[in-house]
C-alpha cells in the first residue's frame, strides 16, 4: 500500500529523530523551560524576523487552536472563518468546549476574505449576539489553497480596523510559504499577524507546533493556558529539540519544498490526463475528481481520503504529499490513472 | 549537575526509543488507529486482565485527567481528592476549566479514606451544592505514598455504595506497583476502580499515558472527547509503539522496580545519616528534611526540588529516582550528607 | 408611541398581577418548592397530558435554552437548528458558553425539516466532529411561522431514529397553539417533544417559563443545573402563582388567542393595501415590507423593529401583538399605511 | 407557621409592590435600557458616591456573582473567599462551571483577611497553578458577621498591591451597612471596591440584585456577559422599578434598619436566657444554639433552618428577620425558649 493519505503517516524526518537519539540521554529541566527550547525560540524569531515574539511549543494543531482562542478572547468573543476552517469543522468543537462560538462563511476555496468578515460583522453588532473578536485563517487553507501578501495584509487591515486579532494557523505553513505561487515572506507573518502558529507534526516532527505571538496583549500569563489545557508536555525539550533542528540549514523549508514538488507534479499530472480538480491546489494537498471505478481500482493499491461525491459517478479524493513521500510513489499513481 | 528533581528529566529508555526508531518510516494510520495501538492496548488489557476494557492513549497527565473526568461527569458533579491531589493543586485548575469543582480533605499523607469521602458528602446533600460524583486518588501518590489493597478495595466499595465512580490516577503506577511495601496486583486495579491510567511519561516513555476505561458506563464516545481536548495524537503510533515496548518482557515492570531500590537505597541512607523525613515513602519520590544550609550546598551539585519550610532552619526536598538514574548518583549524593 | 414592538413592553396581565398582589405577604419556602409551584405544575401537565414529566420554573427564555441544553448534553454533542433559531442568534453564544456547538441549516421560514437534519448529520459521522445530538426548534419561530403536526411528528422521529433528542423553544408557544392555522394539540407537545417549554413572559406574566421535561432519561439531578445556572429564584413561588393563574380558566390561551387576532388584522391588512411580507405568519409577530419612506414616517407614531434592508428602498420591519395590544392600535396602524 | 427561615419568604415591600401596580400597564423598551433603570442607577450612583459607575441589573444573587467573576476573569483566574463563601458552598459550583476556581481559606467568622489571601498567594506563585486575581467577600457574611471599615481598607489594599480586585457580594449590604456595629459608609463600598452588589431580593424586592462596577477595567462590554448568563430581563424595567422605590425617601436602609432591631432583641433576648451563639452577629442573621430537644419544640411552631450539630446534644439553628418580621415574632419566639 502506498500512502497519499496525509503527511503525518511516518514518524520524524531522519534528521530531527537523529537530532532526538542524540539527546536522548542528557537530562534536562521540563516544561519547555530548557536550553532546546529557547534555541529553538530563537532560531524561529530570527526566521520569522519578530525578536520581541514569545515563542511557546505544544504538541497538536488543535491542542494549539483552542488553548490560544481560549486565552485571547472573552467569554462572549467569537472566532470568524470559513467554512472549511479546521477549527469549525474537523476539531470536535474544540473552540465551543472553551465557550466561544465560531462563525463562518460560505467559501469554496478556503480563503477569507474581509467582505465576508464585514458581511458577518454586520449581523453582530448588539449585546444579543456574539462580538467577533478574531479572525481565524489557514495557510495552506483545508483544500490547499494559499493566501498572497496583499490578501494577508487586507486581512490584517479589516481585523484591525475593527478592534479585532487575526490568528494563522500554520499547521501546513511550510507548505504554504514554500509554494511556487507564494509571495508571502517569512517576516510577512510577524508584520501581518497578531499570532501564528508554525507547524511541525505536518512537517518533519514526530509531533509539535511553535505558537507565535506577535501581539503584546497576548502574551501575558500565556503559560497559565497552556498547563491548563494540558499542552505543557513535561519532557517539553523533545519539541525543543525538533523545531531546533528543523530550523537548523534551512530543513523546515526543504522538506516542504520536496513534498510540494511532487504535489504539483502529481496535480500537473493528473489534470493533463484529463480528470477535474476541486480547487487548484498550489501546495502538499490536492484533490483531483475521479470517475467511481477508477477511485476504487486505485484504493487497492493507494491509501488516501475520500472527499465526497463530486457529480454522478464521480468521486473527489485528496492527496497528500511529504518530506517523506517518494517520487516512485508519484509515478505510480500517475501510471494506474 | 547530577539531577534527582525528576523522572522526566532524560528522554525515552533505549529499549522504547530503539521501538520508535525501528518504525519511523512506516507509514501507517493516524489518530491512534494503527496496529502498534491495538498491540499495545491488547498487551495492557492482559497485563490488568481487563479483556473488555477501553484503551485510549493520551500525550500527558494533565490532559488524560481533564479529558477523562470531563467526559464523566455531569455539569454540576464534582471530583473529590485529597488536598495533594495533582488535580487540585498542580494543574492550574484544568478540572474547573471543564466546569467542574474540586472537593479535597485534608491528608497529609497523600491517601484518601472513606471516612474523607464521607465527610465530604454529608456536606453535600442537596442541589445547592455540587454533587460529589468521582473520587481520585494517585498510586503511587503525590507524596510518594501507596495505597494497599485493602485501602483500594474500601475506596471502592465506598464510591460503588454512593453511585459515585473511583478514578486512579496512574502517572506513577508502575512505581506503586513494584514497590516493596505494595500488595496490589495489576488486576485489582480493574477490579476496583471504573477507569485508571498506566502511566508512561514518568517510567520510560518520551510521553504518554494509557487510559484504561473499565465501567461500561464511562466508555460510549469517549474519542469524541479525545479529539475535543486535543488529546488525539496526529501520530497517534508513537503512543502505541512505545507502550508496546513498555509492555514486552515486562519492561515497564522492571524499570520501575530499578527507580525503588534506588530511592529505598537513599531514602535508608537519609535516614541512617539521622535525618527525618515529611512521609514515608517506599516508592521512587522521597522527601526528605535537611537544615537550610545543607540544601543550599547540595544544590550546587544536585537537581531537586524544595517542598517548603519544614520547621525552624529547615527545608523539605524531594529527590526522585528513575528508570535512568545511576547508583553512582545515589552514592554520592549520600556522600555528601 | 404607540407600541407594536414586543409582547414583553408591558408588565404581567391584570389577572396574574392580582394572583401576585393577593399572595404577596404570604411566607413561603423558597427556590421553587412550595405550593404555588406544585399547583402550577400539577395544572401545565394536566393541560399538557403528560402526568409523569417534570416541571421546572425559570426567569427567562435565554437561561431556560442554556440551562436545559447544558443539562442534557454531553461535552462534544451538539445542538441541531435552522439558521434563525434564537439560541443561534440571539442568546449572545449561550449555549456555546456551556461547551456546545450549534450546527444551523439555512431556512428562511424558520422551520426544521427531517431533510435538513439528515444532511447536517451526514457530515457529522466521525469523532473529529461534533455529535447532533438535540433538535431545536421553536413554535411559533423566529418568523411567526409554525409547525404543523405531521412536521413535529416526522421531526420527532427523526430524532428518534438517531437517538437524538427533540427541545421545543416554547416562548411563543401559546401564540402557536392558538394560531388559527394550528392542529397541534397541547398534548402532541408532550407526545413529540423530549421537553419544551411554555413560555410566560411574552404572554402575560411578569417574567416566567415552565420547562418541562418528558423523555426520563433528561429528569435526574436536573435542580443541580437550576441553581447552577442561576435560575433557582429564591422567591420561587412568584413562578408559581403566576402560572397557577395563567392556567386556570384557559387564560394562557385566551390571552394568546387575542394577540393573533390582532396580528392576523394587521397583516390582513397591510396585504390588503398591496404590501408584501418577508413570510406569511398566522401569528402574534409579523413581518411586513415597507417603503423607506413609509418606515420612517411610522417611526413617528409607532414603536417596532427593523428586521433590515428588503430590496431597492425597502425595509422589512417586525410588528409584535400581545395580551396588551388594543384594536386602537391595530387601526391606527392602518390608517398610517 | 412563623417563619424566621428567610428574608425572602414573602413578596415585595407593599410600596415596590405599590410601584410595579401603578407602572404596569406602561410599555418601555425591554433588557434594562427603560427609564426605570436609568432612574434606578442614578439613584444608586448618588446614594453610593460613585457617578462614573455602571449599574447593571440581574434577577439573583448566584446569577450576579457567576455572571461578574466569569466577565472579570481571564480562564486560569481564580476567586480568593473563605471557607463559607456563598460562591464556594451554596451556588452549586456555579464559579467553577465557567471555569474558575474558587480557592478558600478557614475562618469560622466568615471574615477574610490579608493575611489568608497572603497566605493562599504564597502557594500559587507559579503557572502550574491557578492564579488568585479576585478576592470575593460577601457583607455581612453568610454567618451574619460584617466588616469594619478598616477591615475593608485594608482588604482593599491588599488587593491592589497583588493587582487582584475585590468583589463584594451585597446579598445582604442593607442588613451590614445599617447594624449598630457597622463604620462603613455607602460611599467606602464604591471607595474599595472594584465591584460590588447592592442586594434588593432579600430587602424588599421580588426580585434583583444591583452590580455597581466601579474599576474602569472591568466596564466593557459587560451586557454581552449578562445577555449570554441569561441575566438579561425581557421586562428589564421591572428591576429598574423596584431599586427606584428602594431608593427613594432611604426605603432600602429603613427596611433594613428594622430587619436588625428584630434580629437584635432575638439574638439579645436569646442570650440572656443563657444560650451560647455560633457567631456573635449584628445583623439580620443569627446563629444560637439549642439543645436538640427544644429544636424539635420550636419547629412546630417556627419556620427556621438548621446549621448542624454544635455539640452533644446541641444543636445550631439559623433565625433570619427582614423588612416583613413583625415584632409579636419574636416575642413569640423568646417566650419559647
Amino acid at each position: 500500500m502506498i500512502y497519499l493519505k496525509n503527511d503525518y503517516s511516518e514518524g520524524a524526518h531522519p534528521r530531527v529523530l537523529s537530532a532526538l537519539i542524540e539527546t536522548n540521554l542528557e537530562a534536562t529541566t521540563g516544561y519547555g523551560e530548557d536550553e532546546y527550547c529557547a534555541k529553538a525560540a530563537a532560531k524561529i524569531k530570527k526566521v520569522f524576523a519578530c525578536p520581541d515574539a514569545d515563542v511557546h511549543f505544544l504538541v497538536g494543531g488543535t491542542q494549539t487552536n483552542q488553548t490560544a482562542l481560549s486565552a485571547f478572547l472573552r467569554p462572549w468573543e467569537a472566532a470568524v472563518g470559513t467554512e472549511l476552517a479546521h477549527i469549525a469543522t474537523h476539531e470536535t468543537g474544540s473552540i465551543e468546549a472553551t465557550g466561544h462560538k465560531v462563525l463562518t462563511a460560505h467559501a469554496p476555496d478556503g480563503l477569507l476574505t474581509p467582505a465576508m468578515v464585514e458581511e458577518i460583522c454586520s449581523r453582530h453588532e448588539s449585546e444579543h449576539m456574539v462580538k467577533p473578536k478574531i479572525l481565524y485563517i489557514s495557510d495552506s487553507t483545508e483544500v490547499g489553497t494559499i493566501y498572497h501578501k496583499a490578501e494577508l495584509a487586507a486581512l490584517s487591515e479589516c481585523a484591525h480596523q475593527r478592534d479585532m486579532y487575526l490568528y494563522l494557523d500554520g499547521a501546513r505553513l511550510a507548505s504554504a510559504l514554500t509554494s511556487p505561487e507564494n509571495d508571502i515572506a517569512p517576516e510577512d507573518l510577524a508584520k501581518y499577524c497578531d499570532a501564528f502558529y508554525v507547524g511541525g507534526t505536518k512537517n518533519g516532527a514526530l509531533f509539535g507546533e511553535a505558537l507565535v505571538l506577535i501581539n503584546d496583549a497576548l502574551k501575558p500569563d500565556f503559560r497559565y493556558g497552556l498547563k491548563q489545557h494540558g499542552g505543557m508536555l513535561a519532557k517539553g525539550r523533545l519539541l525543543g529539540v525538533q523545531f531546533d533542528e528543523l530550523f537548523t540549514d534551512g530543513l523546515w523549508f526543504t522538506i516542504a519544498g520536496h513534498a510540494n514538488k511532487l504535489a504539483k507534479k502529481l496535480q500537473d499530472g493528473i489534470v493533463e490526463k484529463g480528470y477535474s480538480l476541486l480547487v487548484h491546489s498550489p501546495s502538499n494537498q490536492i484533490f483531483p475528481i475521479f470517475p467511481d471505478a477508477l477511485v476504487k481500482k486505485l484504493a487497492e493499491s493507494f491509501a488516501f481520503e475520500e472527499q465526497g461525491a463530486a457529480g454522478e459517478g464521480l468521486t473527489c479524493i485528496r492527496l497528500v504529499t511529504s518530506w517523506a513521500t517518494k517520487e516512485d510513489a508519484v509515478d505510480a499513481f500517475l501510471a494506474q490513472i
